[in-house]
Order: structure tokens, then C-alpha cells, then sequence
């Protein structure tokens, strides 16, 4: 069944807005075996939606529009489906009622701009929309299906997630197709191509795809097959081949990042967690805390960006800041030693480092970081030198920290 | 002068690849001053590349095309392109000179596969590749263009900066546009709305557009004129009624980041800050120091996750918690307090909450925040029910916390 994509906005027009609405809905279909053969962004302009909700109708199965819900005047798309399908706009009660609620749990007044994202087109069936105000909407017509959804991504991923795939994959596709991504970190993109080896065998199997993120390297694999059973065979077959030469550099499939395969060891080993940084600047303690029940495990971090916060709040001995300077392996190892000893936690571990741009000098170039770890039976520190921009450097350590994690909690 | 967008490749229906190109050569093209009407995006597909170019040679004056330019089987681009203007295939052997000297210069054979490259279109205009190895291509149609870039973005935005745009700005887009956005926190989308008022009499000056972003809502203003002082006047008038209505809400104009505007004002001021986080787990020190020479206002940050470490970190009384908990404003102003006093700054600033998903209670419900502040002369803490989602929870939650730091610096 063939699949198009109608995105819905000025901004995405004029470059304002990068369309991850569109990759994201994109995966999830092609995931369900749907062929996604367009993609078309028109602005906020009733009669152009016209015009490509017909386009979209004569050559789609399926068509899942985003954007344009919102209760401001620039705000059309509603009314575009509504005369598309010469449904009226009547007022529901029970949208109204849920649009309030969400302003008063808030403790605000509901803006009398809302109202009109409860008058919906009288053919629509609705979709619940369980993080903002306007709902959602789900047209057919002659077995074909039109979803029309907001652009706000946390709203249209929840209604794809709870409403729209489940409904898809009911109807089925038509083929099967099964995806995995096996996510690596440590190897630049082009070590780890040669670390895998022989490509061309593997496409045999599946197609292969390197994607290279801020944190690593993803690697895609995508099955095709007449079954669900064929694809799965192909991928475990696949993967087994990649694992075999590359696996210690595999932290997870799919799309969990490194913080949560970290916190399910911890939950896992029962083990408690302290942090200590200079240049990342509470940037790992942030992942960290990113996952639900984090509490359970993290105890404190220390965000020590002063040597005077080194000295006092992590015991860091003056004498060592003195000779081999607070951006050094000595300082490293003393700041996870010490942050460990105040918070009484298993693991100390700690990041310093020279985020750039400025502050680098021969001996100590901006992206040299450090990463201490300390725990009851060992201690150490591992050297970096990453790149020239400051927000990728303290990207790249507190990815670097949370797999100096993995590998040591995998052993615990 | 209409524009449309025909982006090009498997990758970017699947949603492997999110379409960064297009909205490049949408912010590029708009300040030139023609309309991007439409974005296509279409596979690696002879047919559906035949009809979507027949579909913009209809309505568009200025089509740009990337993708599908590549040495392998599967880019097609060159051949539906020829086919469609009835052209035949031509070897260019100072092209294929050109290729050749790309690969010399790395040490390399040239592939056999890359001769492909230099066979063009014979009706053609070639654009020059500085970068990589395909050339460019340019078709003119009864006053209409079409530009062929490759997908690869450091080679297309090369040819678009060094040719593309030049040649456009030489044809002129018929009217000059100037934009502008002001940055808002603090208010939902519908309350600044209506705040701002007759949005109908603003609109005979510029277009307006409410964007909700993670951390506010951006208002776009347009303007389209004669010339680029029209422009300038209509947006200068613009912003001024706006900020007469909502003035205190806007933070900043162009892409400026909260945190960069407080961290101006705490230079300028020459400040100094100390940072308390519980339920923010280190974000919000995490923006403060994405901030180049951070080190000279941010002296440390103290994430407070266990109430123990509130009490030995922070100072705050046993009693203020057991009595009022450690989600409430009492313990939110002790936490800044306590962060400032024991980091010896101008200013404390403190969060804690209650991030989700779970941990709620009828009371303190998922998402109930309080940010603390503390100076010299003042002290207080804001409350806030924000949404269930742990991630926005947190983002909001620093984005308040900065939003009270910018007000306050701003009258210091």
C-alpha cells in the first residue's frame, strides 16, 4: 500500500523548522511495511491544501497530514479538510471540556482562542490528543485513509503511537519489512565499516546503512521478505555476522540511548551512582536523570566548574590541581574518588576537560578531556582529545562516561 | 516569484535522512525574496521524478532539485531529468578529467562507476563542483529554471552559494522580504495571542505566525515590500506594537537561546551564579555552561537529588523538608539560599519538582515545579504546573528558572 506524507506549515517552507515530522512518520510506516512514495509540504494555505489533499487522494492509500491545528488564525488546515470533504465545523462539548481542563490543571484560564480547536468537521472520527489541546482527525473514503494530526511532535508522535499505527498495522501492508539498528559507540564510522568487513555479502541478507550521530554510529539493517519470519531470519542472521566482528562496540538496538542501558544495569545490580564535572557542566548527571526512577540509583552530581568547588565539594588535594593542573588524569581520578567518598555510592565517576573554543594551549588542546572512575576495587582515568566545538565536546564526553559505565557494569 | 523544492531519495521517505537540505535552500531562497510554495519529496524513481517535474514546471518560476546525482545504480536523477527535456546523454571528457583528479589528489584510482558522472544532459548548463564529483545542472524553460544539485549538503551548498543564488539575485525575485522573530516565555501560545491583540490590523503591515517551541513560543513576522526598506519599516512597526502588548515576554529576536541572553546580561553585569538542581538533574547548569567562558559566571552547580544531599550540600534544614516536603517552596528558596552561600555568589538558583512519570500525588501532581531564587536582596520562590511528560517537565522547568534570572538581571 502506497503511503504519502502532507506536512503543513510556512515555516517548514522557509527553512525555519527542519521536517523531523516527516522522517519520523516516515520510519514508522515504512516500518510497518507501507511504501512512503511522497513526501509534500505545502504552507498554511486552504486553497494549496486543497490541491494536494486531491493530488494525495488520487495516487495514496494512506496519507498522514501534520501541522496547522493550532488555535491562532494562521491555523487553517481544519478548516481545508473540512471544505474538502464538505463536512460542517460543529462545536464538541467533550473537546471543549478537555481543552479546558488542560489550561486549569494548569491553574490558567482557558483563552477564548481555544474554543475553535473544538469545532471539528462533522464526518471526522476524533483522535485523542492526551499531551495538547486539538484532537486529531481520521477520515475515509472509498478505502482510503486520511489522518490529519498536530505538528507539535510530542502530540503527533502520541496519537501515531497510540491511535494511528495500531489502526495501520491492523489493516496490514501488504509485504513485511523489518528493520533493526544496532547503535555503536568508539569507532569512527569508517574503522567500524572495516571492522565489520565484507558489505557486499551482508547486503545479500539486508540492505546496510551507517549512520553516523552526534554520539556514534548507527548501523541499519533493513529486511525484506514475503513473511514476518523470512525478514526475521535475515536480520538475526545479519546481525550475528556484525556481532561477531564488532559486537563490544554495540550498546544497544533499536532506538534506547546509552543512559538507559546504564540505568537498567544499575537497576539491575543494584548499584548507586554519583557525579562529578567540570566541562560538561551537568550535562551527564542530565542524561542520567533523563530516565524514569533515576532516583533510585543517582545520588548527587557535583557540577565543580571552580577549583575551589574541586577543593572543597570533592576533596581534590590542592597540590594535585597545582601540578598537573585541574584538566588532568590526577584530577580526574580524584574528583570521582572524591565525589563517591561524600555521596557514599558505589561508583564515582567524573569528566574535566577543555571545552573550547578558547582555553586550549599546546600541552592541553581545547577537546582534551579526561574521564575519572572510581568504584571500591579500582580507579582510573581514560584520556580524549575530541573536536574544536563546545557543544560537541560535552556531547562526546558524557557519551564517553556513560560507556566507561556499560563496560564496567557489564563486568560487575 | 514562485519557488518549489523537489528533494530527491529513498532515504528521506524512509526517514533514515531528515531533509536538513530543503530547509536550507528555503531560508536562502525566502530572503532572496521569492515564495517556496512547495517542497516534493519524492524516491530514486524515474516515473514519479517525470511527474513531479512535470507538476512544478506548471506552477513554479524557480525549481531546485537535489539528490540522485551519486555514481550507483540507484541514482537515477540525471537520466529522468534528460528524458524529460528530451535531451541526450553526452560524455564531457573535461569532466570526466575533473573526476579523475578528485580521486588522484586523495591517492586513488578513479571507480570505473564514477564515469557515469560525467555523461550529461547535451541541453545542459554545467554548475561547477568544488567539493565532490558530480557536476551540477541547469535548465532554463520559457523564462523558468531548474536547478539539479547533488544531495551531499557541503556540495550543494556550495554550488547554491558560489552559482545558484548569485544568478538568482541577477534575475531579482520581484519583491524584496525581510523577516523577523521575537522570542517569547512565559505565556501559552493562545494567552499571547490574545495578549498581543488585533492580530488583523498587524497583518496589513506583515504576516504573522505563533510557533510553540519546547521552551515558548515564537512569533515570525514577514514583511513584503518593494524594497528592503519597506521591508524594514513595516517590520519595525510590527514589532513595536507587539512589544507595547507583550514586551516583558520576549526575550530575545533572531535564534538568540535564553541562556545566551542571561548569560550576556550576566557579563555585562559582572555576576556571578550558583546553581541547585533536583528534578532538572544538572540541565539547566548544563545550558548555563553551553555558553563559551561560562567559567566567568558560573562558579557550580550542586544537583541535590537525595534529601540527604540537599541537607549536606545545600544546608537546608531537616525540619523545612520533613515539615513541608522537599517539593514546596520553602525548601526551593533554602536550596537557592544554601547554593549561594556555600558557592559565595551574587546568585542562587534553585529547582525542584516533581518530573514523572510517576511520584505523584492528589497534592503534588507529576509536573508541580518550584524554582528559588536568591540575592543579596531579595528572595522567593515560583510555582508551576507543567505537563506529565518527564523530558518537557525538565525543559520547561530550566527554561522558567532562566526566564526568572533574565528578569531579574534585567532590573539589577
Amino acid at each position: 500500500m502506497k503511503a504519502e506524507i502532507l506536512s503543513i506549515g510556512d515555516e517548514l517552507l522557509i527553512g525555519q523548522v527542519v521536517n523531523t515530522n516527516a522522517s519520523y512518520i516516515g520510519q514508522k510506516l515504512t516500518a510497518l511495511g507501507f511504501d512512503v512514495k511522497w513526501i509534500t509540504t505545502v504552507g498554511d494555505d486552504q486553497e494549496e491544501l486543497r490541491k494536494v489533499l486531491d493530488a494525495a487522494f488520487q495516487r495514496a492509500d494512506v496519507i498522514i497530514a501534520t501541522g496547522g491545528l493550532g488555535p491562532t488564525h494562521d491555523d487553517v488546515t481544519t478548516k481545508a479538510v473540512a471544505e474538502f470533504f464538505g463536512a460542517r465545523l460543529v462545536l464538541k462539548p467533550e473537546i471543549l471540556d478537555r481543552i479546558g481542563r488542560v489550561f486549569e490543571r494548569r491553574g490558567l484560564e482557558m483563552p477564548k482562542v481555544n474554543e475553535a480547536q473544538a469545532y471539528v468537521p462533522d464526518n471526522a472520527q476524533l483522535i485523542d490528543n492526551r499531551v495538547g489541546t486539538a484532537p486529531g482527525l481520521m477520515f475515509e473514503r472509498q478505502g482510503k485513509y486520511l489522518f490529519v494530526l498536530p505538528g507539535v511532535p510530542q502530540e503527533m508522535k502520541a496519537m501515531m503511537e497510540e491511535t494511528v499505527l495500531p489502526f495501520l498495522k491492523s489493516k496490514g501492508a501488504g509485504q513485511a519489512i523489518l528493520m533493526t539498528t544496532l547503535r555503536t559507540v568508539g569507532l569512527p564510522e569508517s574503522m567500524l565499516y572495516e571492522k565489520i568487513g565484507d558489505i557486499a555479502a551482508l547486503e545479500q541478507l539486508v540492505s546496510v546503512a551507517f549512520l553516523p550521530t552526534r554520539g556514534g554510529v548507527d548501523v541499519r539493517l533493513t529486511a525484506r521478505g514475503a513473511d514476518e519470519e523470512e525478514c526475521r531470519q535475515r536480520l538475526e542472521e545479519a546481525e550475528n555476522r556484525i556481532r561477531k566482528r564488532a559486537g563490544e562496540y554495540i550498546y544497544a538496538t533499536g532506538d534506547e540511548g546509552l543512559e538507559q542501558v546504564v540505568a537498567h544495569l544499575l537497576f539491575e545490580k543494584k548499584l548507586t551512582l554519583a557525579v562529578a564535572e567540570s566541562c560538561t557542566g551537568g550535562l551527564l548527571a542530565h542524561r542520567l536523570t533523563n530516565i524514569p526512577g533515576s532516583s533510585e540509583y543517582f545520588e548527587r552530581g557535583i557540577i565543580a566548574y571552580s577549583n575551589r568547588a574541586k577543593r572543597e565539594l570533592l576533596g581534590v588535594p590542592a597540590e594535585v590541581i597545582d601540578t598537573h593542573g585541574a584538566v588532568s588524569a590526577e584530577s580526574a581520578v580524584a574528583m570521582a574518588e572524591g565525589v563517591r567518598r561524600v555521596a557514599e555510592t558505589h561508583i564515582g565517576i567524573s569528566i574535566t576537560g577543555i571545552a573550547g573554543p578558547t582555553g586550549g594551549t599546546p600541552e592541553k588542546p581545547v577537546g582534551l578531556v579526561y574521564i575519572g572512575y572510581a568504584d571500591a576495587a579500582t580507579r582510573f582515568a581514560q584520556k580524549h582529545i575530541f573536536t574544536t566545538e563546545r557543544l560537541l565536546n560535552k556531547e562526546r564526553s558524557a557519551q564517553a562516561a556513560l560507556e566507561i559505565l556499560r563496560r564496567r557494569l557489564l563486568q560487575w
